[in-house]
């Protein structure tokens, strides 16, 4: 079946919008994903069509209410029992490359965006709602973060990117930063391709790539290399001889 | 001068996209900001208008080719001269706010949007290019990044989020997270607002805020913490006295 991507939104215009070209557009043209942006205003109860009330406590801003958000996720979830709920906030678990391929792999995703000052906490505890971080910047809303979430993975979906792209030995994919990539002309302003790329040697070349992925995730990225390290030090071996300790 | 956001792509349909709605839509509208979607194709220079050549030392997908990416840029400099250059790619350094803060503050953004597997790596020798990545998953291309990055720029252009928003005590503003939301109704499902905040306390509902700003951080984003403490715990009064000591 296909992924099926549902954005609970006060802006449904915006969808699909970047996501109906290029390579997701193909795929959504093909039936490959579906996309479903759903009004949140549609499920205001009164006649002005409220979706939002002022701050509990006092301060800025508006904030979204638990009830018209529950009811607009229960419709959601009436048409995919199976997606899991996401909702784009700072307050929120970084997205990770590894959620991602579990998602793509799925029924599809429905994705609450807020707006404003976000979300009345409860809806967090009043429904089974996971919360996501796109990064660690305040957006005008989670409408951007949700296409660039459904961009990943969409691009994952078997038969979507095609033999084009590898999709294994990318960043991320292994804990580690993709090393650095060069393509013709063979000199650029006096910069020429590093020689080892060009010499045949694919033991060397694929030698010089995993080191130099390594060096620049250490160089660049010491948060990712720490977990890096964590994962490699972890005693695989030794869960495994667990497992057959107490296997039957 | 109103912020200049011009975008290098293959797909520059997909440009504004999200943000030719809501607030970011109106302030476009209202020019206080820019919008320029530049084709990097235009630049290519054979008659097939080539941008992208297999990698060097081989393996599977395009590396766009650093020549016409050199031209793309050399444009965008020309009309934006004091505008940096980003590059949407994993390998980049992790956006912040703090960053999308300068950025606002600043004349606008030239961002480089990739496609395929990449950019020719002597493009960032040999063009003054900002690598920044959007968060640690994988995207088709740079565009939905560029989206997100100039949503969180636009919405802080002077006059654009107007009062509705307080901008300031929102997550990462000041190294944590935002403490949680609630609005009526009072009791939701069985669910109701904290005592505190209907206390009509001010003191109280400030001490609660940072107390649950903290506690969350500590707990949802112990990384962001460790971060927090360390800046708490530098000498800002030493390092004052040693400018004092120094200045004349």
């Amino acid at each position: 079946m296909a992924f099926a991507a549902t954005v609970l939104t006060l802006y449904p215009d915006m969808f699909p919008g970047p996501l109906g070209h290029s390579l997701a557009g193909r795929a959504l043209g093909e039936g490959a994903w579906s996309m479903d942006a759903v009004q949140i205003r549609d499920f205001a109860t009164d006649k002005h069509r409220t979706v939002d009330d002022t701050p509990a406590g006092g301060g800025a801003g508006m904030v979204l209410k638990a009830d018209v958000l529950a009811a607009a996720i229960d419709h959601a979830r009436s048409t995919n029992p199976d997606s899991p709920v996401l909702a784009m906030t700072p307050r929120g678990k970084p997205i990770t490359q590894a959620r991602v391929r579990e998602l793509a792999a799925g029924p599809g995703a429905i994705i609450l965006c807020g707006r404003f000052e976000g979300f009345d906490e409860r809806i967090f505890e009043g429904r089974d709602v996971e919360e996501v971080s796109m990064g660690d910047i305040i957006l005008s809303g989670g409408e951007c973060g949700a296409l660039m979430l459904l961009d990943a993975c969409i691009r994952l979906i078997p038969g979507v990117m095609g033999a084009a792209s590898s999709g294994v030995e990318e960043s991320f994919e292994n804990g580690l930063l993709e090393y650095p990539h060069y393509t013709r002309p063979a000199e650029w302003e006096g910069r020429t391709i590093p020689e080892v790329l060009r010499s045949g040697d694919h033991a060397k070349i694929a030698a010089w790539r995993k080191q130099r992925s390594e060096d620049d995730t250490r160089l660049r990225r010491p948060d990712l290399w720490e977990r890096h390290g964590d994962v490699r030090g972890q005693p695989a071996s030794g869960a495994r001889q667990k497992d057959e300790g107490t296997g039957k």
